[in-house]
């Protein structure tokens, strides 16, 4: 902690869970947790950026790498959000964030959350110019090293991402319950001035609520339980949202493993103010939640019923990347207990 | 200012227009001002139904009568809201809300609205039963008289209130332009703590503001211009609704004039804490909006283009509630002519 | 009501308080307090400064004095805040401000809080000049010389504010329990425009919730049980914040009594949008706060663990405060009996 406090690259805040930042069951919505390592990635590097350039500039969201949400917190609790900038290429900043959460009145203390975060610098004055990034320095040459890797392969995954913009979801008429018509869920959102940056674009921590929101409502619709978010997949921010925009946020289950469902979630931007653009598709990512008994144990979830061919290809695909995300989490438990 | 506290049947309230409240043509949203409204309403009437009671009540909103917004209110603005109880019946309170908008750097002020709401009083130790409301004393007997006739002719209204709840808005695939299904919007909201009553229901105000959001939606789709609320015509809450629940909020156009835009929205239930009632529909009403250009003038709205007989059946009965509408304003500037 | 709209030098509002206003136990926030307190002085003060002026301008927070939380609020009541201009020097205007805090099912009401607020007039065309505000007139004149009394000391004492922008709170590894170091604490926020003035200034309500927000963090982490705030020094305000600028509040434990405990919080700032200044700090107070048992009653407080001599001579400062308040308290308790 020595090292943060005194380092530039790093900061550090806290904040209480309220009544509006969970569930009705008290626990934290994942999407409130994302809101807030946003925050501190976008602090850190607009202050970074700004440090040695001469044009001002600030922070957009590019890609928030998968991360897990690994113990739940609750109304009431503190949540401390810690982050470091941890690589720099030409052109874009790598945060990565902690939250821990802790109980003021026991003090105990717990791991939530670790995310990384890649950032591009835009221009204050015109903000379609990207600005070169000051780079940080290394303690261990092996650090710099590292991080290269993570940019090649982040980028690399970026251009691999499809987005399927025609694949629009459709509404079925009195669907079967456990079908993926059965949860499929949308909703529409006006953004707000308080949403958004002083200059006029929304958050990226904004756009990831909206989108946690909707998943959960897809879940619970599901499983009718007291569902939690466990995972989300990596998610790339393709395109800038403005003020005044209206965003549908589209949810709908791929894949239901015994204890897990997967929701795949749309954001399409209509941008009223500026009618030069028609509407676009500006993120897609998979969220993964559980459901949760009064005791906080993870319960059995309903299978799915798959309709269509497309319905079983996506489950199929689900499919892998859940087994994907398993075999990591085990090799990561391996190095850990070798260590 | 000892006067204030005295007397039992007024309430008086004021609040800073934020950018939060308003959209970015710098207009306070039609719902904001309705949700001011219902809180002043809520905690005048829960005051009045307590002060001569034996059993503990909330008052719960029943209804609104029909109103017009009289001028837009801005950012910076200061709102005043003022509330009075103008009738009791057995069971239920009349409230009367003005809102002036106050310049506070001109002194400036105007008057913004004028609302007529009815709340019923329930019993804290039984959500289910409705108690007797204290009778207030008039100062001339034809202010009775005058509550009495409004109070049995909103009762009649209630009573022809056909909730159609099986009157689902479908979505179209690939709409053409100002059609029904072009413009029809849809969001989901779950219902936090701090929307709702210390006895977990959701306040009236927070219902409107998402409905007024909602219809703002559609009249923008539908002319893409700067729009604000008009008007809102009655609209009777027949069931309360629990927090924890999530809200399906759908609106579609019914009837456009030369200048302005009718919109139908519904608001139906899923009670997820409760799963011992099904999906249902708790309000429906009808917003008014208009189109305004920068220096607030009203525009010409695109004509809405009827597809289906059930679209044309609704077109006429729009038609007839906006020439009544016209009518009575009519009515109403000849007797103030006339005084 | 019409009385009130003439009477220019009063105002009066009135707030439900909400869960997320409120601590886990449903003690209401100071915090919530101060922030409801400024808003009606910002509105009343801004008012009369444009009353008579010929060039517009906005009232600007400088100072609230020192402020005692007499009895705690809880979710579910109604706040009436009233606020009175009660002097003016030739820039600067005194505001006093009243929270009363009512049960509306039982109709009780209780004093709150009880504050003393100074405001300047900016000038709207030039943020840097200072208007002259309006005199009122006083119905006493020793109305007058009571208020003059009141300017001269806040003046002499603004002046007397040491800010201590060089004692930054440096972080301790693995602190003991109960030391200063154990429940330092630290937040990051970044403004948003909901939190401006329609200027592009913060409120300074914002800017004290987030220093209660700070001061209760550290509170509840050095007793671990509920807290409120007790009372506030008087805060000076010594700069204005801009909007899109980074505040940092950070809180120390300075000094314990057997029931209380005081916190010293900083507000620094770096404005990232005006790059012609650096970080600075805008303000600096001492909030009071006490442990309640479940029953509302006042519990011992551990004593904090002293471990340098600048630790030792900041307990000695806030012992000073505190023996002097408590007589102050004591003569005010007097010269009331007296009566």
């Amino acid at each position: 902690m020595n090292k943060l406090w005194s380092d530039t690259y790093t900061s550090w805040t806290l904040r209480i869970m309220r009544p509006d930042d969970a569930n009705i069951a008290g626990n934290v919505h994942g999407g409130t947790i994302l809101k807030m390592i946003e925050e501190a990635g976008a602090i850190i590097s607009t202050r970074h950026c700004n440090s040695k350039s001469v044009e001002r500039c600030f922070a957009a969201l590019a890609r928030v790498e998968r991360t897990d949400f690994v113990s739940p917190m609750s109304i009431g609790e503190v949540a401390h959000v810690s982050a470091e900038i941890t690589y720099t290429s030409k052109h874009s900043v790598e945060v990565q964030v902690n939250v821990m959460s802790e109980n003021i009145l026991t003090g105990e203390k717990r791991l939530t959350n670790r995310a990384t975060l890649w950032y591009v610098a835009i221009s204050l004055k015109n903000v379609e110019k990207i600005l070169e990034v000051p780079p940080i320095h290394y303690e261990k040459q092996e650090q710099e090293e590292e991080g290269k890797k993570r940019y090649e392969a982040q980028k690399l995954e970026r251009l691999e991402t499809k987005h399927r913009a025609d694949d629009v979801i459709l509404p079925i008429v009195n669907p079967e319950p456990h079908t993926v018509g059965f949860s499929q869920s949308s909703l529409i959102h006006l953004v707000g001035p308080s949403e958004c940056t002083p200059q006029g674009f929304v958050h990226g921590g904004v756009t990831m609520k909206l989108m946690d929101e909707v998943a959960g409502i897809v879940s619970a619709r599901h499983c009718k339980t007291n569902i939690v978010t466990a995972s989300v997949d990596a998610i790339n921010f393709h395109q800038k949202i403005q003020k005044g925009s209206v965003l549908t946020v589209s949810g709908r289950l791929t894949f239901t493993s015994n204890k897990s469902m997967e929701v795949e979630v749309f954001v399409d931007v209509e941008p009223f103010v500026d009618d030069t653009q028609g509407k676009y598709r500006a993120v897609s990512a998979f969220f993964t939640f559980v459901s949760l008994s009064k005791e906080g144990k993870a319960l059995p979830v309903p299978q799915v019923v798959l309709k269509s061919a497309e319905e079983k290809k996506r489950f199929e695909e689900g499919k892998g990347r859940y087994l994907q995300s398993k075999a990591r989490r085990q090799t990561e438990m391996h190095s850990f207990t070798q260590k």
